[in-house]
């Protein structure tokens, strides 16, 4: 395993920073926000749903985030949210794609020791603009060679980017947080991946335990990939 | 010129099907809708400058502009605009995400004589997701080895997507209506560019007339280009 690797894609959000919590944060602000028309569960819940309704059309990322949460509020309420809650809403988001940057341990040590043996690209599910403005506030733009955006991280989609890369499966590996969208996929088709799980998974992430734990390796952390690789 | 082209980049909006007309289909809906508020006149003025705005923190495309619209709504309106216009505005968005593809004059016939020889890709600065739904949509997209999303069209993008083709800037060809975009950029790093004018294009991608005309040329229609390559 791990021996002829050419092309190393690494998943952003969770993977490389935080993201999933700050999701979570606005989840609850947005709770609080809608508070005389709902319990937090009932808005969490809808909210979800909301989200879950949307993805088709709305894809991942943080505005897709505040269209489902300003939908939700205008149904929840029966449209009695004012436009105050509305511009609240939108602060979110902009409050969200503002946020500095918080690294993961040792990712630009394992960046920089990984950048001169392997072609490193970035591989996301996120607003593009959105990843692109991470990578630079945080100075990692440069151990990449390509930012790759995935509407879908679904088998289909890692071999039609392996093919474009012009690899072999064999030569591609994938590490990510989620086993839904960075592992399982990838094995799938013949292509390796290096599970680090983070202590935050989104509900839609999340996947059943039955699934073969003899193709893919687990690292506790992304320095623990040196030891790996 | 043109002669030893290795891949073939065609723009999306606008070069392969209709789409800043629905933008301003839509401006003129939205201006209806706050038309107790303001002048037809003002709502767009305001719009627009909310949209350059935004366009650092939201980018292109559909999302960016629903959340444009609604901050707008709540802006000029100060704070009276109501629920159901809100809900309004997000149905606009739904609307133009779920538009049928209007493809231009002779795209397929171009790319199915162009794609046996010659990488083709896609190269855009919308909505992934958005942009993936047209290409499945409209039957396209069988042609195209790749999609590449760029958070902007400048010189240093295009140069980095040379780089990860791994090919010779005078072996890289883009299509597009934009001079802006599609044309001066690339051939300021020395790749190569054909212009097709589309009859309605978006203030923020004009440019003024004091440019090298010798760098491209220009052809009046898809189905020209077979003549030219």
């Amino acid at each position: 395993m791990y021996s002829n690797i050419k092309v190393i894609a690494f998943d952003a959000d969770d993977t490389l920073w935080v993201n999933e919590p700050y999701f979570r944060e606005v989840e609850q602000q947005f709770a609080i926000l809608l508070s005389s028309f709902e319990t937090e569960n009932k808005i969490n819940q809808e909210l979800l749903k909301k989200e879950i309704e949307n993805l088709p059309i709305y894809g991942y990322g943080v505005k897709s985030f505040v269209l489902s949460m300003i939908e939700t509020a205008v149904e929840l309420s029966n449209h009695k949210i004012g436009s105050k809650e509305i511009q609240k809403i939108t602060e979110f988001g902009r409050q969200m794609l503002n946020k500095p940057i918080e690294l993961l341990e040792g990712v630009e040590e394992v960046l920089r020791t990984l950048s001169p043996n392997y072609k490193l690209i970035l591989a996301t599910k996120g607003d593009l603009l959105d990843q692109e403005r991470k990578l630079e506030k945080s100075g990692l733009y440069q151990y990449f060679d390509h930012i790759e955006v995935l509407s879908e991280k679904t088998a289909k989609n890692y071999d039609r980017l392996i093919n474009f890369l012009d690899i072999h499966p064999s030569e591609f590996l994938m590490i990510g947080n989620s086993l839904k969208s960075d592992v399982l996929p990838v094995v799938s088709v013949g292509a390796q991946s290096i599970h680090i799980p983070f202590h935050t998974t989104w509900v839609l992430e999340e996947v059943d335990d039955a699934h073969d734990k003899e193709s893919y390796k687990t690292a506790n952390s992304l320095l623990a990939l040196l030891k790996i690789l």
